[in-house]
């Protein structure tokens, strides 16, 4: 057994290397110390722009079911931050913030990294038609609210690409996108989860933690919620209500 | 019902009152996002700089027993990241991280933000008494590993006075560490937890989620270990091993 | 390390000392097993009546907010059950279920069980003055919804007292009901947690896992109202209602 | 939105149509309690006899990784019993418990329930065909330690059939067992996962929630493991050995 992150003694703590009362205390940001956490190293300038927007994309969307669970799960054991907290990020799997871990799976599986740009459309194709065949959506693709475009997506396409990350995830991702638009007739553009998958997949991260971005910066969003939920709590109105719309009758 | 952290519809969506896309993405970066995030407002320089040292220094201590906890969980339900984040959280209360909460409350109940400078050594005494006559242990004081010093403190003490963040509960904790010395005839340093605790406070964190500094800082931490687990594996072994080991005799 | 619980090798899983195939399955029920799992031996018939009626009792409460956390939690990972029934127990803190441990704990820490019955008046003086001097609420009195009588408290508590579990304990809570209602001057009958407190803490157990009782109850709720969730799905409705009705204004 | 499961107001609470007070608590045993719950009506002799045999089965089997993350996780948050059964409970995912729902979605999608006996041999060599040709390891076969015979599957099977719930999930699972191994050429036997998988579907249990067998089970196995752990602790002494032995050398 062996762990290779974190050398502790009584007088030190090392982390991936470096020292953290001399090295990364007062001098890592907190957006550069998830990089180093995670990747082993720090980031580039670049890296570091394209990263934090990924994560800083994800902290907020309103009052979410994981944040409802969150804020229910404090009404009956407000002692016990932590627990509304892992209840709300408990929800966070294959059909919300999980659809992130989908598409980065996609293109790293089709070995995007390794293909020339020729033979990205190609890919693409592949992929398309092997989603249709097995009745799968694509994920990464259309969003049940902003239908036309997700504002977010544009974005952060636009910050990878100005930071040299528009590589050939990104690529496969744009000719998938156009592909299955052609192939299935419908609009289905870029969601953010897939935007978010393809440069993560960009920046090297494995699929198979991809989802760990969203579980970032949610446990930010779900502790910003808890804080208003004691200010101004709604989740006890919420049940009330819940329980006498919903009972049977008698 | 009414939550004002965030507005979203179709083609915007506003986070304290900045639109996510034009304001935030690739102008905030992941430290400040969390303080919007948690205050409502973007922080200054110094609010800034004292926040991400504080979170930073959470991030990670080696394998503690909510990265044990983590790592098994994943070994059942590889496919669920988010429940074996959420597991390793779920141990993140009074005994570990949540120590935080205990000095930050302490202090804030004390009313030191409303105090005068000559009035903290009476109040840190009235803190001492109390507690010794209940029979409890003072919060934010003692390690059981990094008995003399422990190196991260004062490291996040400076930082706090370089900012100007030296104010009141910093000053009454550091009176109580020293109350709690001569009361008690033990060296009792200030801890990292209670670093925090106080700094946190300094930065108007009501205690009641300081425990999410912790919670935040963790699950980055929790999401790099869990990308370890899978390179390199250890809950499988830990977990045999101790199944052998532990079992009655015949 | 030991665990004394379990004993397994290639053949055979022996638990408490009986083998789980040719002692355990189709000879034990549920409710005894839960019993030989906790306690380390089968009950009598009369701790078994109890028992079962203890955990019965908690099963099912209705639209509760750990039923709600549960049911929303599925709607964002619908492929991890065990994750939805985690979110939905780690909301049984103190406010809920919790207070079983809170009636349990007052009981056994006044060492009810070593008292005559001629000491049960003067303790429960002690205890309630106690907790008026103290400010604090005193576990297992008063209901919010059941303000007059709580239906189960009585049959529970009949059910006790005809398997020969009036004791101490239950004689303790009683005379805390009664020196309560007269030293507070409120109608505080026992609610169903201080009576299954109080029996458990008959039954031997430790109030530490009291709240314990409450967890198989609601696993057994919570799989049934994800099964109900399945069929007649209510989460996405509570949540856009939620999210739409509670935005701030433009 | 509806809920039909439970109606309660001031005076009384119904389950599936029964009063708790008059009609269950003293009446119904808790193996009769959870079928009821989930099945909305209370079982035949015949079911209690089969249901109470799957559930008893999987409530205890040693130091599993689930337990040990309850138990390291109690370590932290000791006042959070809920926290420490729910970090148990979120890795009872795909790789453990969770193949109890493998076996019974794959007899439920074969639609066996609707087969004649003559049907069912052609029925297992498709299952076993697909399953080769997607190279997919088939639920419910085999197991790491009990290589031979898991002991509990006969048992279970036999109990299963005493009770007349020897139907065509059950012969379904026998035959892609007898297919399996003729076609792999290895002997697979049927594992407990999929002998409870394949009652469970005799019973009529939607194999959305077959894995909430395993999580009634074993929640009652986390509350004995939290007890022996507040008795003779373990998860200290884990956590410091593991993080010494496994250090990165300076």
């Amino acid at each position: 057994m062996r762990s290779a992150i974190c050398r502790s003694d009584a007088d030190s703590i090392r982390i991936h290397g470096l020292d953290l009362t001399t090295d990364i205390i007062g001098k890592v940001d907190l957006g550069q110390m998830a990089f180093l956490e995670i990747w082993g190293r720090l980031p580039t300038p670049e890296e570091n722009a394209v990263f934090n927007a990924l994560v800083v994309s994800l902290v907020e969307h309103g009052l979410t079911p994981s944040v409802l669970a969150a804020r229910l799960t404090y009404l009956g054991a407000p002692d016990s931050l932590q627990a509304a907290v892992a209840a709300g990020l408990s929800g966070l799997g294959t059909v919300f913030v999980g659809s992130i871990e989908g598409a980065a799976r996609m293109l790293q599986e089709a070995k995007a990294a390794d293909a020339t740009e020729d033979q990205i459309p190609a890919l693409a194709r592949e992929i398309v038609a092997r989603f249709k065949a097995e009745k799968r959506i694509i994920p990464g693709l259309g969003h049940p609210i902003h239908k036309q475009v997700d504002p977010r997506t544009g974005r952060l396409l636009s910050i990878a690409a100005e930071n040299g990350f528009r590589g050939r995830h990104v690529q496969l991702l744009e000719a998938v996108a156009a592909e299955a638009e052609r192939s299935l007739d419908r609009h289905l553009p870029i969601n953010v989860s897939g935007a978010i998958g393809a440069i993560a997949s960009e920046l090297g991260m494995d699929w198979r933690v991809c989802r760990g971005i969203g579980l970032i910066a949610r446990t930010i969003g779900l502790v910003a919620h808890l804080l208003e939920e004691i200010r101004s709590p709604l989740a006890r109105e919420l049940w009330l209500r819940t329980e006498h719309e919903a009972q049977p009758p008698e």
